[in-house]
């Protein structure tokens, strides 16, 4: 079956206790492990045990990235897909990449990135019993978004990218910001049959955009930016709509400086749909549908 | 990969008009083809050609039910493990049962029902430029929901069909309500990576609980409620929280008697993840969370 | 200028440390007093010392209740009125009917509810600083609506009531639910130019229907009835449209049996707006616009 | 009693039928009156004839405002205070100012204004029916809130205009922004015991800032913004939170370059509750909660 979703991202943070406590208290993760220098941490709804991995490092920005896959035998298929590109990937036991870790095809894709398919990530539960649970556990804190939803990169070739994935990884597109000369300047790449579970942003080669978490409605982002402005964190945008994908969002900064999004709405997207392409000259409302022209703060901070 | 999703319900209505009328005007769905004794209608943003029939019929009830299959080749894997059970399929080429229909594997299920696995349904698109598209078409009136969701389906034995679509069809078991003897009185399946797409309740083999339609909030609830009450649609219950798949629904009924749904929430699921189990005693809570008590019509009600 | 508002509720309660309890931590209101037979609670967005009393007595049911107004010689304007139709108030001064009691004129209405007009109770603040507040302060509990809203009451004759609450302290009839014989069944009435701050509804004399808190949204219905679904409590109906007041509600029970609400919505109304009549056809509708029809249990269940 | 609430806005406008399109096809008024310079609009659920009046003019900005009164008496009773302030108000029967216009006393405030105090304006209805009600007419288009808000108006000593409305028409002070220097920069005064009926913004006597429309829920800001979007309506802020009021909001401007807003929330506010203060440092947070800086647009551009 290839690809489920993605599973985790692995951000650098120059200051791991300032950031842990962001993450834990104003985002609302959960630990659920630490090492000399790393908290691993998941969102409450989650199973599997860890999304964000926090490392302590000189700068802040993506140190990798991890897809979940459904079968043991995709991480083989996958593999032999790669070597067939000339990458060769590097193969982890269940263990072998820190606490939680589960079977896993580390390779660099061509924008950069360090990406992680894995299968088999230790299954730690999502805190409600298996019998007769309520909707939530009690004592959630701060933003507590249910799960991690989405992660946007940059790199300079987008099209590049974006077709690697779609051959190798069989991701599908669902949106595409067209340059007036053809090129493509952001792509949307699914595998959930959602809007997007991957973004490739025209940049430099291994930037790191923003991930985002999922919440439910429209009223978890006022919610989210009420928090962010009771602990006083850097708001850049939002709660508002976005042209591409029609999900709505909200956009702040960790301490550290790289973006986080709360995101909901979206589409169900089949195999067999079309994707949408927004021109150049709508590039501004692709991206933000209130405002309706190109914000260069979010266009050019990236980390 | 199999089944995608629950692709269509055909619903059996004694009053094809008025059944028309309520379809389009109250639950707003669009109209797409029609014959002497049919009507075909999609939601509004889906791309395929249609997710209800309504069939001229002398009585109420589900005629048959379809699911979407990725590639061609799923309808020939799929057919061969049914003939492996015993079970004989019929196949049809694309256009062979009706405007729009694809290449199909038609089959009745141990529950009774008569199932469609479908391929290939004409894509008539969502009503949205595929250029540079607002977040929804204008003049969308009653309900409108943006797409079909689950289906819930009454059979004697519902630990004989989960087993059979489980190992048949790959579906995933994802909630279930037990009875103190051990027997399965109701399951949620998915393919979705959502809590259901098809659900067994114990009843008579072939009844008809409920199709469900997706809406993205809680506030589309009341919106749903306030205009079935405007049209003086019978509604039956919500809106409301269930405890199983912690959604949030509205049941109502058209006009011929079959129960209707507007859905939203849930949650993402894994295919590593447990399932949850209700027991028999919180089987009222598991049901309708407030209520937390079995609701007599609900249980009995079907079609 | 007179009545500015429903100032309070005095509630009957048998088992005080029970109630006392579900008041504090289901519906999460904030203590400001205890005496040895009573428990003065305020929600967290109100000013004044308290909008609940809760009562040790033998049974359930209202002791009294309080009204607001604006100055001080509006006791002495409507003690005149009220003896000037035979009734004599007592007069009290601030702090004589306890921790942070204002200056009250104490009457008994037709409709035999003791009845509080109250001026000065002691200010306490609404827990935010006076200085760049945050919107709400961090920590509240439960359900944590921010203020009381209306109260319904039963009586004997509606009309009778009605015409002393209009005539004698000006509030102004903004709904009626009217008997096929021409009497009215239900009277909503209010002085904040809102659907109601007092209703009125044919039963004892005496009677209590229930008392509703406000929210600011639909949604926090939702969460008022995941709150009480958590801790047990009793719903009765609801997140639920009212035709009357067109306001949204949601019903449940104390651990005594008396009745709370959760109010949103409604409109403005201007003294020269006409009033909404609703025949006795359409009472159930006028009460529950999903439901339809009446509903047994809300009519005769009171306290 | 005095004043009960904002009554209307007459609003100048270069080009009468774009103006008169945006505000009835996109805000969603609804058109009362007609005449050869003015267009009479009201909002779905307002009673009276009308709170918007567009007047063709060679530039925009705000004409004239009314407040409405209780009683008829209630002129004669500020007029005389206005005349002990030196100021000779204008009297008008009903009729006299155009079509539906009630008895008015209009004077010239000290912030430059012209001000009508209004009583008797024609009362038109809300379009629903008297008996038996559903909750809102079909057929509404647009925007459509349910009544007007709130206006803010720029003046040079806020001070001033803000002692004068509150000896002469009993406004309270619900909320300032203090200058470093004691002076008030903006202040925040009701009659309806909401967060604000009008505000004084330091800038040009006679200037207008924007008027306000009610909606419900922070939901409704969302279809607000989209609405604007799909018009192309410039949206200038927002859905956002206040820190002042503790309202949301959403600000976009009509053809003519007047500002509007879609407001909602807030609290309640009894006469004895002590004003909140915002400190100049924290104006950017009292204005715009997220963004939590001065927003330069903002605090210049006004008509």
């Amino acid at each position: 079956m290839g690809v489920l979703r993605l599973s985790h991202a692995e951000i650098r943070v120059p200051d791991l206790e300032l950031a842990h406590a962001y993450y834990a208290e104003v985002v609302g993760l959960i630990e659920t492990a630490r090492t000399d220098d790393r908290v691993y941490l998941k969102a409450w709804d989650e199973h599997q045990h860890h999304s964000i991995i926090l490392l302590a490092a000189p700068t802040y920005g993506l140190e990798s990235l991890g897809f979940k896959v459904e079968f043991e035998s995709d991480l083989d298929e996958l593999a032999g897909r790669l070597a067939d590109r000339g990458i060769e990937p590097t193969r982890f036991a269940a263990g072998d990449l820190g606490p939680g870790s589960g079977a896993t095809c580390r390779f660099t894709a061509p924008s950069g990135h360090v990406v992680d398919l894995v299968h088999g990530m230790e299954q730690v539960g999502n805190g409600l019993p298996v019998h007769n649970p309520p909707p939530a556990p009690e004592g959630l804190t701060g933003i507590a978004p249910p799960r991690i939803d989405h992660i946007f990169l940059m790199c300079e070739d987008v099209d590049g990218v974006t077709a690697f994935f779609r051959e190798v990884l069989d991701f599908r597109l669902t949106e595409q910001i067209m340059a007036d000369d053809g090129h493509q300047l952001v792509t949307f790449l699914e595998r959930t049959h959602t809007p997007h579970d991957v973004a490739f942003f025209t940049g430099p080669d291994g930037g790191f955009h923003h991930v985002a978490f999922w919440v439910d409605e429209w009223n978890d982002l006022r919610h989210g930016a009420d928090t962010c402005a009771y602990h006083g964190v850097n708001i850049e945008a939002g709660p508002t709509r976005h042209g591409a994908t029609r999900g709505c969002g909200l956009y702040f900064f960790d301490p550290a400086g790289n973006r986080n999004e709360l995101y909901t709405g979206g589409y169900w997207f089949d195999p067999d749909d079309e994707p949408t392409t927004w021109t150049e000259a709508e590039m501004g409302r692709a991206i933000f549908s209130y405002q309706g022209k190109v914000d260069p703060h979010y266009m050019t901070v990236h980390t």
